[in-house]
């Protein structure tokens, strides 16, 4: 039986029988077979001494067992590692931030607890996956839709809590944003509930976020703070179409504009799916490759010699049919008033509910509908016959403007060629939520040691390379959650020193989810450097 | 020379005396005449020993000053109580929770720092009123809007931090939900800042709200964990058309299906504006004065004989005209589809920007231009010849359903009448935030200590009955916040004991906002009931 750093064989011998009373002995795993099943398979310090890995895994079903094991570990001080799914792949999957935690896996909390029609909103279990709440729609025969990221087997609560992102209408479509209400197991054991689910008998948990007082849900956010148990999503009610169209650009000079009549319609509520801006001309090679982008007179000759357009926005309309045909007629209006022959097209119409014709037809994920079809876009490349054995993200928050836009591109694109940094995807702005651009570049790992060290280094450069530019990861691999909370460093990193003064006030034992986004407990902050 | 509670009267003059220095002496008051503009005018305790009053009052320019002013009230334990312009009557006015408090006035903050038309977004000092927001934007030039509260004399900082709402679109009506990027000095004087405002050089403070790991601008709201000295706001791009239309159904039995078709139209966008629901036939007597609503024979035998509707739903639509024509095509379609002879009225178009002319017919609100017009209702009442001294609010979240609606509306009608608590304006709900209700009572306060025990004692039972019913109030004055937090009471007042390991944590000598809802530190945590 492997043991956590700092914990006596005994104790955790000790532990691991309370827990397993409390489970019971089928659902707590410490065999090394077992175990590994939880290690990052993307992990970029694949079987070198520093990788995260647990000392054992155990897997309750109910609230009031998450209570018990949460109680062993915190008398013993054994370090614990919450997950929903653990389907997190290149941001740390299913290993723990710090290594010899045991993992709290939530995946037998699979209850939909609740589903309100009448006001568009569930509660459920961490171990509901994306798949579970669209079956269970679906059974129901609701009208409601869940938006989904991809690949969709992964956890509705676990998504949400690691700010994860999809693509149909906002704000469900930013996971984070659409939570509303929380449960949680704190660190002694005692369950927490905020906004309204702290007043007995309220039906408005999932109605209003607030309550009285702080607002503490964001505490659960990307944290260390507790074991989320339940969690609160308002939902979308079908629509009764949807519209994909696009406007090509001929100008390297029309990228600011666009940026800005974009944010106009979207903040103004013209167009509420996801818009997405991309440039035929430097994608002209491989469509998700976004080539550096050159200085306006060239990028203006290549636009006259391919015939391709400088930029492409691209924007989705949900609604009824008369309602969005009408927005994209206004779009089109301020886009023909604005700029020298704009190209209008619209990409797909298509009336609800889905026929099974449109099934073969559609991008599922821009109708909350799970699949793992994405999934191989991630991890094989386009047409990479020497295929990676798995990928992490980089994920940067960039300025939604123009000047941003362009900067962006060009920094991590010259970064990335300087440091022989292949990308498998690169797309330069998307915006899951609305009002940011983010920056998404999905990275290669393979089970080599010396190319992973090599990737470790080179990445430690680009963030400290978008620090300097002001751009900053919202979401990264347990290897570099350090120095992403070390770049957000205003006034010698008191966003750091808060989140460790709140953690030290609710976990005084640092028992929970060590390290998780560089927020350590006092016990191991100084070991933070390494 | 007045001086707080457990500070000796030296020690509190060696903290003037260093304040004074900090801020120049004429921004620290502590003569009575000075002190009593102070004062909350609506309180509940007029004039009784137990009124809430501040010892002196403070007011800094720069967030340096801010600075400098908490240390020296930390080292000496002397408690501060941060306003941003004073101006939350009916919820405490500028008085301090903790009697003996020293006000921290920021209204000499009063800079617009940016203000950005691409972003459609703000940063400002919480001296800003929306008077000055207003006159800036116009100055400027801008094609933004922000939302306005009644009256428009407050505080932009001061109102997002109490969880104030107005009346334009969504997410702006909810000021708290439109905030973007908060700075904050500690009570150990330290600056900080949330999400993206912690990465130097960051361009998206007001883009991104979460930045990475826990998300705490929460912290901040109905708090006493900082003094906010810059916030961000998003605001809303100017439409290009305004249209008020409202649908009168004629049975009891239509509110449940009516809350429920709103809230399927409002979620998926089809309208953006505030939705409200009203009883002409309950409000014939009194247009702003609910009578309690009875049986479902006896309200649908008032609306045969008095030919007025049972109900009436309201809705605006903010848009481009060709959009919002559409939305309301839509809207009337799937109300024919389901109701009973429905009544379809168009209350008022305009086209943006306002003409002079507009100026005379619109409700100023709806259009994001702050007045004190409505002021007059809330502290007068509607044609009665014995005013008040002045008014509370009680607002309450209620579930956003038919059952809801009707049941707030009955149980606090019969409380009241019981009690004799006279009301002002009561409208059973109105929504300013997405997903839920509130029920807004305005009740009279005078100066007059027998009045105001009774009413003091009758607020304190009508809390504790909509606790019954799982109805918790979101706002309060502050003789009533221990109550209403008490309110929150699932396990044993979790939600108050984490707060108040958090206020331990963030602030030990206990000296900010000591008691704001419901929170207090440590060394005044036993004199809580009283």
């Amino acid at each position: 039986m492997r043991t956590p750093q700092r914990v006596s064989a005994a104790t955790f011998a000790d532990g691991i029988a309370e827990m397993s009373e409390a489970v019971g002995s089928d659902w707590v795993f410490t065999s090394d077979p077992d175990v590994d099943t939880y290690r990052d398979f993307y992990s970029v310090l694949w079987d070198e001494p520093e990788e995260r890995v647990a000392s054992a895994a155990v897997a309750p079903k109910t609230v009031e067992e998450v209570q018990a094991v949460v109680r062993a570990c915190n008398q013993r001080r054994i370090p614990l590692y919450p997950l929903s799914t653990g389907r997190n792949l290149g941001y740390g999957g299913s290993a723990p931030v710090y290594s010899g935690s045991v993992v709290l896996d939530l995946k037998r909390m699979d209850r939909v607890i609740e589903v309100s029609e009448g006001n568009a909103s569930c509660l459920v279990e961490p171990g509901v996956s994306y798949f579970d709440m669209y079956r269970h729609l679906q059974e129901s025969g609701s009208k409601l839709w869940i938006d989904v990221p991809d690949p969709g087997w992964g956890s509705m609560v676990g998504n949400a809590l690691d700010s994860g992102g999809g693509y149909t209408a906002a704000p469900y479509r930013g996971h984070w944003e659409a939570v509303c209400g929380i449960e949680a197991v704190l660190a002694d054991g005692e369950v927490f509930r905020t906004g309204m689910g702290a007043l007995p008998g309220a039906e408005t948990w999932q109605q209003y976020r607030m309550g009285v007082g702080p607002c503490l849900d964001g505490l659960f956010r990307q944290s260390s703070l507790g074991v989320v148990t339940k969690m609160g999503f308002w939902l979308f009610p079908q629509p009764e179409a949807y519209l994909s169209c696009s406007i090509e650009l001929p100008h390297f000079e029309d990228i600011e504009p666009l940026v800005e009549l974009f944010n106009e319609l979207e903040y103004g509520n013209i167009f509420n799916g996801m818009p997405s801006i991309s440039s035929p001309v430097m994608t002209r090679e491989n469509p998700l490759m976004f080539a550096e982008i050159p200085e306006p007179e060239e990028m203006n000759r290549l636009v006259e010699e391919t015939g391709l357009a400088a930029w492409r926005g691209s924007m989705v309309f949900y609604g009824p049919e008369k309602v969005i045909r009408a927005q994209w007629d206004y779009v089109q209006e301020r886009f023909r008033a604005q700029f020298d022959s704009p190209v209008f097209k619209e990409n797909q119409f298509v009336k609800l509910p889905l026929s099974p014709a449109d099934m073969a037809t559609i991008q599922k994920n821009r109708f909350g509908i799970p699949s793992l079809e994405i999934f191989a876009v991630g991890s094989r490349g386009f047409g990479d016959f020497n295929p990676s054995d798995g990928h992490i993200w980089f994920s940067a928050i960039i300025p939604r403007t123009g000047k941003g836009y362009v900067e962006a591109n060009r920094v991590m694109r010259r970064a990335c060629a300087e440091r022989e940094i292949p990308l498998f995807m690169f797309s330069p702005a998307v915006t899951c939520w609305t009002r940011s651009f983010v920056l998404f570049a999905a990275v290669p790992v393979y089970k080599d040691k010396e190319r992973n060290t090599a990737l470790r280094e080179n990445v430690l450069e680009v963030i400290k390379l978008c620090a300097e530019h002001g751009w900053g990861e919202y979401r990264c691999p347990p290897a570099f959650q350090d120095a992403v909370m070390d770049a957000y460093s205003f006034n010698d990193n008191i966003l750091r020193r808060v989140n460790e003064r709140i953690k030290d006030a609710l976990d005084p034992n640092g028992i929970l989810s060590a390290g998780r986004y560089g927020v350590w407990p006092k016990h191991l902050r100084e070991g933070r450097a390494g």
